[in-house]
């Protein structure tokens, strides 16, 4: 009988998994066994500075090997995190910490099975192709930036034939996981798919019209270099709990989330699925709600919980507000949603102080342990109320679509949802309402409707409007460019502090 | 017992060999079992042009398909082909044709197991901490080249921080195996040395001194990114002959030979190595022997096979003094050297007239096959011989050292013997003797001298000489450039038509 094992193979201490080839097989098989797994979503209170993480990689370790140990075939799907980042020494990995950490971290941090780097070699082709397309007068702006993996500031304005006759072409170069063929390979759900995503890329323009990577270049190339990196990872916790890697797009820029057939296939195979999306609710989990499910039929979480330190929760009078919001907000949305604290060393005896805070919010019991020194086990006598929650939820709900809707209303509708501001106080940044316009053409050209792209929100990760610390009714949210991504059907909208181009210094 | 199964790991389709740790374990261990297979080295005529192969990998399958069939154990040592030139176009994949082909080209041709992005990745990080180095005024010129595995004749030329306050900075990118950090992997023995020469590599200069990485940035950034890229992958040919891949450094360019560990770990574990070196016996051959073999340790060969095809060696009168130049000046070093014609289809007729030229030239007698249409079988009533010559040879010779002599009469001397032109007819281009006091200076600022470093030849790889097509007396190489490569220990020298930037047009 064909099982998963025909879909899976050892890479070095990893396994990789076809999941498109085991996805398509249940598909055609519609009497194979399978599960139903149930999505959780674990995501965070917003970071006080982006190289500062909550914890989320540790408490979904923890969570899982504690549900592992109450009987339940849990299990999680993390973004494999960026070694270029990592090497450069801008943050540490991504693999979790003490007692909840992965086996081998100096797999998974450090280029997993070369998945990153045929995506860059991939994004880059195109980029070359797109170069060629200017020589032979097909193009005369390149649309689509180089990428890299590795970071350097340096990287962020270049100029190709540098000092040649044909002049300085200027280029931009972006990290790796923020491009769009990553987009396209987290989106997408067979090769074919993703071969048609490239195909449908903007790769620039000539005399202001666009040209897409199906007029310069085959395929072929495409996919024959993503090979193997569409297949997830499958590693495990410290403690046999199996957990797959996939995609790393960054959530501040980009989507970031794992690949959603990482997820579709740990559903297929596990109850409980927890899904760990980057940086604070504002950001991956307002984009797995809003993106993922909503645009591209990713499964509603049945649960999510809120990681946040103690300290970032109660010592910045001018940011906590923050904290409670992103607990509301999906308790609004139906989700039932648990407050977990990740306490650091010497903090135990804050437990009741935090647990009364909680209890004066209206939150759910709060789930607070020290997971890097406790793993699991600090979580064991703490998930009857969240397991009882989650055998609750039936079938998850379907979301509405935004497609369709004028992208401006989309994003005051994120900024009304996600960050607690009014559509009276979304400004637009002057040019702003230029480059929506140019956009809107651009894709028109191709015959398409920017209202029918996904909205993806760009901007800092550590704030959720133009001033976080300004009073509530006070606050606002600036639009500042956009750029449509008609590959990956996103439409890019930079707002608040985003980075002009996501490619940090080196430090 | 601990044995090779110990050092190896399943990595999808290929398995991959820690030849590092085994290596040191047989050092450790002198009882421990091993063979002491003997060197065979594949090389070619010179190409008419680069993209166009004689057909060396298909003969190195044949032959050890052909050999395994004779009961002899041997197997065959490869560079990696370069994923970028197969996606570009440029050229095709690079594990053999029709029946002497690898299993799974599109594994091996399309990234096998990401070695090669995880040495972009290192070498671009390097460049990076550079940049860093010039912004935090440590060095005002970079010298180490980013790199990329696609190719883009507009990335010859870069500027980086382009239009930015600090200006543009200059620099230029050359594909990822043509860099220094790839010339490091092929030929180190241990994790270790591969640190301690990324560290003596030449970051660039301030006010005119060098500053090498050692004083720029950690080791351990660069050893973690290489971990698993450093061990050979084992495939097999498509009738089950075991086959080493790992290292893949260009023959015009650079050093264009395997890794020297994974040749290593072949002998130890096979009794007879074919070792295929890049492009001619001008380039990839004499790279072995006069780099590798003479300054590196590796072995000498006990035999050889210099692959043409008919046309090549008999249809341009001009060039035809190549091939039987090639075949006498190897069987001058003492190896039994064998001509192989690998013909094309319809070629069969001329066997005869190829027999008898060959006699002319007082040849061994001529291998001769079609072995894209036949593989092994096309070998197996023509390898007496070959099996006799080298079963008559006892333990390999050992080759003199160049080190200490003069860079340029260690030059004159590689002219002479590998393209037959005497010393009195190699001259300097204008420019060259500075550029050669340049390179001495900025080593000798390290403490090192330019005449220990081995001379790695860069040109074209379809001549030998400024033009090969003059008469034999008055055929002249002209010396253009140089530049130091700290890290690796080898002195790039440009001669002839030698490309100024190795990053060939998309096509």
């Amino acid at each position: 009988m064909t099982n998963i094992d025909d879909f899976t193979s050892q890479y070095g201490i990893v396994k990789k998994i076809d999941a498109f080839g085991y996805l398509d097989y249940l598909k055609k098989n519609p009497d194979a066994p399978r599960k139903h797994g149930k999505v959780v979503l674990v995501t965070a209170d917003t970071p006080l500075k982006a190289s500062r993480g909550e914890g989320k990689t540790t408490t979904t370790i923890a969570l899982i090997d504690a549900l592992r140990h109450h009987g339940i075939d849990a299990t999680a799907v993390l973004r494999q995190p960026s070694m270029g980042i990592t090497a450069a020494g801008s943050k540490g990995g991504a693999s979790g910490g003490g007692k909840a950490s992965l086996t081998h971290p100096e797999i998974i941090d450090w280029g997993l099975c070369g998945e990153m780097g045929a995506i860059e070699a991939a994004q880059n082709l195109l980029v070359s192709f797109a170069e060629k397309a200017v020589d032979d007068g097909k193009l005369d702006t390149v649309l689509v930036p180089r990428v890299s993996e590795v970071p350097s500031r340096s990287l962020r304005s270049i100029a190709v034939d540098y000092g040649k006759n044909k002049g300085n072409v200027a280029e931009k170069t972006v990290l790796t996981p923020t491009c769009e063929l990553m987009q396209i390979v987290v989106l997408s759900r067979s090769m074919d798919e993703i071969a048609e995503r490239v195909g449908k890329m903007i790769a620039g323009t000539i005399d202001g019209e666009p040209v897409t990577f199906a007029e310069l270049t085959d395929m072929w190339r495409i996919t024959n270099i993503l090979g193997d990196a569409v297949k997830p990872a499958l590693t495990e916790t410290v403690n046999g709990t199996p957990v797959y890697v996939h995609g790393g797009p960054f959530a501040n820029v980009s989507v970031g989330i794992p690949t959603l057939v990482s997820v579709e296939l740990a559903c297929a195979l596990h109850d409980v699925v927890v899904v760990e999306a980057g940086y604070g609710a504002d950001a991956g989990a307002q984009k797995w709600l809003d993106i993922a499910s909503r645009e591209y039929g990713a499964q509603w979480p049945s649960a999510a919980l809120v990681v946040t330190r103690a300290t970032t929760w109660r010592d910045d009078p001018d940011r906590q507000w923050r904290y409670p919001f992103h607990v509301n907000r999906l308790e609004k949305l139906g989700i039932p949603t648990f407050p977990l604290v990740n306490l650091w060393e010497g903090e135990d005896d804050q437990i009741p102080a935090l647990q009364e805070t909680a209890s004066e919010l209206g939150f759910r019991t709060p789930i607070i342990g020290n997971l890097f020194r406790d793993g699991g086990d600090g979580l064991l006598d703490q998930l009857d109320g969240f397991v009882t929650a989650l055998n609750a939820v039936d079938a998850p709900s379907q979301p509405a679509s935004h497609k369709g809707e004028d992208v401006v209303d989309t994003v005051r509708w994120i900024a009304k949802n996600a960050y607690g501001v009014p559509a009276d106080r979304v400004v637009f940044k002057p040019g702003f309402e230029e480059s929506l316009a140019d956009a809107r053409e651009l894709v028109a050209n191709l015959g398409r409707d920017l209202n029918d792209f996904a909205v993806c929100a760009v901007k800092s990760p550590a704030t959720m409007t133009d001033d976080d610390t300004a009073a509530a009714d006070e606050r606002t949210v600036t639009l500042k460019k956009v750029e449509a991504r008609a590959g990956s059907g996103i439409v890019q909208v930079n707002l608040t502090t985003s980075l002009t181009t996501p490619m940090p210094k080196i430090v």
